[in-house]
């Protein structure tokens, strides 16, 4: 059983504004949910239909709701059994760059490359992105999705993103059209990897502060690849 | 200017059914529109507003229409100068795949998904892929955007996929969890890559013709890779 001020409560939270006005967001899914509920993120509480199976130890609120009552306040096209209410953390300090491999976007727009980024990040072992302004917030609901998870292992740290690579004290890498065959660079054990935005790159003011440019070896006749696929290239290569 | 029977019928044609009873399809936006009128595809008509600048030597017919009315037989959000009618060609015979590296597509479920893997494809020199009936349509328009134009130069065949892989006289590698690791494959000059489901991976009727599994290794907490990044790293490694 859900009120209908539950339901324009959590709908409220499928918009920015709302979500940081209440420093929450929500996330869905058994895998997604049970991911939260292992990590030290705060769930604030469930909604779940009666199929699905808590873990055993869990200290949360949890209410349960009929699948149409789920629909109602879920983002996915078919509601998956679980939504939970959770916190978003609060800002963490400038990370640590030192001694590991890091990625920095540079206005990422859309939320489906942003998760999947995030999910690469993962995969690889990268714990850390630093992110501009102008990427697409990590709490929207279809960044959340796209992880698949993984944003509770990832770290992504917001500001000035010129700022914060101009600061890194390690080697700027950086996906360009003009660079070192990427399949050739080897190992890197310690850089900051910028990415840039889907469809203009790496912008000028960031290109500059680049100090190894990487290249995707190109042996057909697409133009480009998408963002999230050449991270995980990139990454398959120099990890 | 278009009509309101103009506007119904282009609409009808964001249906597989009508996509099929019609035998077209529509293509939209300023790249992929020229790469098609410099393809061997046929181009029945395009709609377009009055600042596309059509190719010199166009023998199309266009028709001028307003941003609003391009918006109405636009399946984009925000409606992008241009959008084609085209023929869809009939199915080629079985393509070869002797001396050659191929993907095999085992139900490739979403459309972004197909649309990047064929753009990924193109970008690494792979010219045709095979596909099991459930796969998703090639000519749904979410999959054709997503390709970015690359579907004028990459086959895309489909079939019963099981025969299509027993027939293969080629070695027939496929993405598993268990299988060598692609970063020490080596090229592969010819060969018929199995890339599996989104969520179910390659099926067992599948699996079992798989000579060569191979895997890419994981560093971190995440449980898998999407199918189109999993795809781009494969290739990445092997060509």
């Amino acid at each position: 059983m859900i009120s209908k001020n539950e339901v324009k409560y959590i709908q409220s939270l499928y918009h920015k504004k709302n979500r940081e006005a209440e420093g929450l967001f929500i996330a869905e899914g058994p895998k997604i949910v049970e991911e939260l509920l292992e990590s030290s993120f705060e769930v604030i509480k469930i909604f779940a239909t009666e199929d699905w199976q808590p873990p055993a130890a869990m200290q949360v609120m949890l209410q349960t709701v009929t699948t149409d009552e789920l629909q109602k306040i879920s983002v996915l096209q078919a509601a998956n059994q679980v939504l939970a209410l959770v916190r978003q953390p609060k800002p963490g300090t400038f990370p640590p760059l030192k001694g590991r491999l890091s990625l920095a976007l540079d206005n990422i727009q859309d939320p489906g490359n942003l998760g999947t980024i995030i999910r690469i990040a993962d995969w690889f072992g990268v714990n850390t992105i630093l992110a501009g302004e102008q990427t697409v917030e990590l709490y929207n609901p279809k960044v959340i999705q796209a992880t698949m998870g993984s944003f509770v292992r990832v770290t992504v740290h917001y500001g000035e993103l010129r700022q914060m690579v101009q600061d890194a004290v390690v080697p700027v890498y950086g996906a360009m059209l003009q660079g070192q065959n990427v399949f050739e660079t080897g190992n890197i054990a310690e850089g900051l990897l910028v990415i840039g935005n889907e469809s203009k790159g790496i912008s000028p003011e960031l290109a500059n502060l680049v100090t190894h440019p990487v290249t995707i070896p190109r042996y057909g006749g697409a133009e480009s690849l998408n963002a999230a696929v050449a991270t995980g290239i990139i990454l398959s290569h120099v990890v």
